[in-house]
């Protein structure tokens, strides 16, 4: 059990989600966060760098959507959906799109596809997060 | 000239938005960040301290948020709209609350005043740079 | 395998340290950093709420320079000591405060003994990860 | 006056360090951190692209190492010397690494030269608030 999902279950309060549905996501955001991050650098050790420069681009803005998610959502305590569905919506895009171009790499680069990975599961749990909340 | 704009009139590709525009909402996402940062530290010290709670959870929201988004708006060059529009959409929702929120306890506490206008100034940049986005 | 473990296993180029060793830093700081997320939110819920501001105040300081940290070691191919050094001792000393703040109220605070578990695994890979740098 | 000063001057509670020094450091880690994110994303753009990854890598450092140290210094009320030192010290590193390389690039790139700017002023503000510190 990851520290999320345990952390959820010594909520004193009701949380106005399901707890696996919201731990599911805060894992998967934070992964995508750190995939994102290592990805970058190792476009930057690439040889057809030129080629991969919207790759990293498209990682530097998953870090810091999935970064921010992974802080509002782990404080579900006063949820407000105004700012978390937005943000979940922004997620779900940058995620995406960054999937996408992380598999067009994949056979050559196996970190895209490691990427591509953590961006597929990343955009699902976002996805299911947001069809769990009011 | 701040170090954003300053930054924009460097760019030797386009940036397809209004650079004014642009820098004011960088450098408004960057001090909202700070002052909620900040505004949360001295709400801790007060002696209404459980009156506060509401404040501190939204300062915290409009942090990641504000952090997220000075990010991303701070890499022009491939701006997204899938991804830039709700994440500016989501900053302009946390900064409204937490600037209603902060300006109730404005009149007691110098610190939630001042965040109330870093929040103010941060939803009008943010809704302007929407509103110029094509 | 955690995404961390598995993107250091695709680099192409040469780490000057230990794949498990830094992937073993990288999922804690990130675990960390959630968990003091979490942590702060609950401790706001808390009866006890002035008994809990010290408490806050570590976490905070917590998820900043864990998400810095995870930042910084998940780009390991131009390690620079200088910096990711001092970073890590940032690391092990807010860790082992937050750690000590958090198991005083373990007892009764559920969420704070999962959040200490969490600092305490953290300090401890970061002192690894310090002690594999050259 | 920034926002970070102002706010400063609103604390209720004693703070062991000048105001105007600890300002100076929060607004200059607070612009460093977005001229980083913007030469990244300028950086991306050149034709030399090979010869500007360095000075990516300590863009992207230099972001993460900065946007932690704006948070723990915008939260004076309870300062811990053995994080915020060494938290600084990394700061410096950083700054002096990523002005050193930005400033080679100064002559052909027009954002280099304002980035090295921002991590110079930066890395001074930071020299100055450790210097202030019991």
């Amino acid at each position: 059990m990851s520290y999320a999902r345990e952390m959820l279950g010594t909520y004193s309060g009701a949380i106005n989600v399901d707890a696996d549905v919201l731990a599911a996501a805060i894992d998967a955001v934070s992964d995508c966060a750190q995939a994102c991050a290592a990805d970058t650098d190792a476009d930057l050790d690439e040889h057809n760098l030129a080629e991969m420069v919207k790759c990293i681009r498209l990682c530097l803005n998953c870090v810091d959507v999935c970064t921010a998610t992974a802080g509002v959502i782990s404080r579900p305590a006063a949820y407000d959906g105004d700012v978390a569905k937005p943000l979940l919506q922004a997620c779900v895009a940058i995620c995406q799109s960054c999937g996408d171009e992380c598999e067009r790499h994949a056979q050559h680069h196996a970190h895209c596809r490691v990427c591509a990975e953590a961006c597929r599961r990343c955009e699902q749990a976002c996805r299911e997060l947001l069809g769990a909340l009011k």
